[in-house]
């Protein structure tokens, strides 16, 4: 069977086949930079219109009872929660990923007082590194990073001191995917808690935070979640911990009478206590009606679609472009939503192809990085996009000393 | 003269009687609760349609780059900036107030070490109390509440321990306005730095950061500045102390080189070192484009407006409802751009005027509070307004049980 053959027959068997339709794209792009900014669901320019023009412009500060602007971060939590395997009440969202993270490692350090160390894998998103450092200088901690295949080897030396160890179940260079249940056995029984970043995981994976016994998690909400550019991050806060739970910034929308503007502060019952500032409400509400798309969709089924994505990719890679090196692991159990190849020139292959409508991005020092959304793609579009990437490298298209001296951010 | 006959002569007067038209408000509404939530400015609709529907939908990721998200938090800060005194480079958007004078006041005890005492006056937003505690507890500092009309003598006893004070310009329940200048120059001369809060302040008074010598300033982008439900904050860092400002929180967006991904955090030159995680750009996006109405307006000429509105608001109530006990000062210059009154059914007066088209906001105990948008409002509104409020105290409208009973969270 040809690979047309193998795309047209994976889109006609395919249960979610009417998702795509649900997105805004532009005909002439295939988009493959999903965890970098999801696509626009259709139905949110209209709804963000409503926001701005009805609820802000004609009713005003009532629209925070009216229009339920002050319950959203609980309301888009609950919902993001759901994505999660986190049953509701457990789950706020609002400000920006370092923040959530900066507040929830300094919580988890609370939690578990007494213990030094936080663990870190070096491989983390950047932010991720210099949040975990902001923390352990305030709190006076120590800062060990470790490769999560050395995890059980370390924690059987020093386990006892490790207060939470914060790892990114996805890995955002390679797309490899940590074995996130594994992991967080291993560290509770030491002692230590688990914070996991799911910025590459909420809305493409199949989480299961209840039944993995995760401590805290935060995830970002413009990826897979298509909440809009810089749509605001989420903290998962299990429910036994919530009584317990001190982020770092203790903010009046937190409160458990925020209106009564009191002098001294006391915690809102419950994961509410999360939140900290008057949260970006065109931000938020975008987010909110962006998940709408997940509505009466089982992770299962999306994560199900992921993986025939990125593995018809994958294997459409192999047949046309052989000699390119996918760093991404062919098992899918243990790749995220993305697929990476290595090039010396992956800064100009990246240029080359988006010259061509295909829009990956390009990951220092030499990964060109492909994020498919998994409700926004097609097989059809998959192949097209692996026919532009073999022939981009098979005829040095990216050699064209113009697409090497741009300069982009994306 | 009338009232009426003086109403109409201030706005005919007026030189900027145009501004109005500038805003999209009901017709059947009087809105005095700008400095909760600002009125839409006319032309932001527009604008964040296309920032939906052709940069996020259309242009996808590389509108970081096309249309110039990447320096959006440095475009927005220096448009800021210059309705406060100050010279562009020193001012960023982004994140909640309450993350901002979070982040600033580590920042302050940092630039000022060896010092272990953060004053902070106790009438402040509630906020900045649960700020200032939580940076305390993570420093080891002490807080010492000290009402500014004590703080010469405070300093005088105690001055060489003070690191940062924490000011908030304008009083949010009484509208009363400090001395900035003359506070500020006393924690100079205790070498103390000041940590002004504007959020009461931005796009309605005359700030000076610069002349003042302010040290570090935030403030929120929702109040008067029109910048949309919960748009960003902004953090002011005076150039002298930027090589040296280090916040609580390192984040990516803050680092030298964001997009080499480097494992050890360098921070950003300037201000763009406060940066932190990635903004919620549609709200950044609708702050940006609601500074539009300040463009070409001078602050003396936009101050001059919320003087003579309140200052007719005070004018009107004295012969309208004498018995009514105004808590702003009557001196203009000891005022910011509200006027609160003090009643024992406060919340029902609230509520009586809400359904009557006025929208005013409630402040625990006793305070009816009414902020004055200084470019969105008419005196011919203003005089309107107050006889809606005379005649509610008059005839006891607010003593209906229903009024009293509403829950809100205006």
């Amino acid at each position: 069977m040809s690979l047309d053959e193998r795309a047209a027959g994976l889109d006609a068997v395919d249960p979610l086949a009417g998702e795509p339709a649900k997105f805004s794209l532009p005909d002439s792009t295939i988009y493959l930079d999903g965890n970098s900014l999801g696509p626009l669901p259709r139905h949110v320019p209209a709804v963000l219109q409503n926001v701005v023009e009805q609820q802000w412009g004609h009713d005003l500060i009532t629209s925070w009872n009216r229009h339920g602007w002050w319950e959203a971060p609980r309301r888009a939590g609950d919902r993001i929660g759901r994505l999660l395997g986190g049953a509701p009440g457990q789950v706020v969202a609002g400000d920006s990923t370092s923040q959530q993270l900066f507040s929830a490692t300094v919580a988890a350090a609370r939690l578990n007082p007494g213990r030094r160390t936080v663990v870190i894998d070096p491989a983390s998103f950047p932010t991720d590194l210099y949040v975990v450092a902001s923390v352990a200088e305030l709190l006076g901690l120590e800062v060990a990073q470790v490769e999560p295949s050395h995890l059980q080897h370390f924690l059987a030396d020093r386990g006892s001191d490790v207060a939470v160890a914060v790892l990114c179940e996805v890995d955002f260079r390679t797309g490899e995917r940590l074995d996130a249940p594994a992991l967080t056995d291993a560290l509770h029984q030491s002692g230590a808690l688990v914070l996991w970043d799911l910025c590459h995981s909420a809305g493409a994976l199949v989480v299961e935070l209840d039944a993995w016994g995760a401590d805290l998690a935060v995830g970002c909400g413009y990826k897979f979640l298509n909440g809009g550019p810089g749509a605001p991050a989420w903290i998962y806060v299990a429910q036994r911990h919530q009584e317990q739970f001190r982020g770092a910034v203790a903010g009046w929308n937190g409160h458990a009478r925020p209106f009564a503007f009191e002098a001294a502060y006391e915690p809102a019952p419950g994961v509410s206590r999360a939140r900290v500032g008057t949260p970006a409400m065109l931000s938020l509400l975008s987010l909110d009606a962006a998940l709408d798309v997940y509505d009466g969709l089982d992770m299962v089924d999306v994560r199900a679609r992921s993986v025939s994505l990125t593995g018809f990719f994958l294997e459409c890679l192999a047949e046309l472009a052989p000699d390119l090196e996918p760093v991404t692991p062919r098992e899918p159990e243990r790749r995220g939503s993305q697929v990476s190849v290595r090039h010396a020139s992956a800064y100009a292959v990246v240029q080359a192809l988006l010259a061509r409508g295909v829009i990956g991005d390009f990951r220092e020092p030499d990964i060109a990085r492909f994020g498919f959304s998994p409700l926004a793609l097609t097989h059809v579009q998959v192949l097209r996009a692996a026919r532009e990437l073999a022939d981009v490298v098979a005829t040095r298209a990216y050699a064209d000393p113009a697409l090497a001296a741009r300069t982009t951010v994306t």
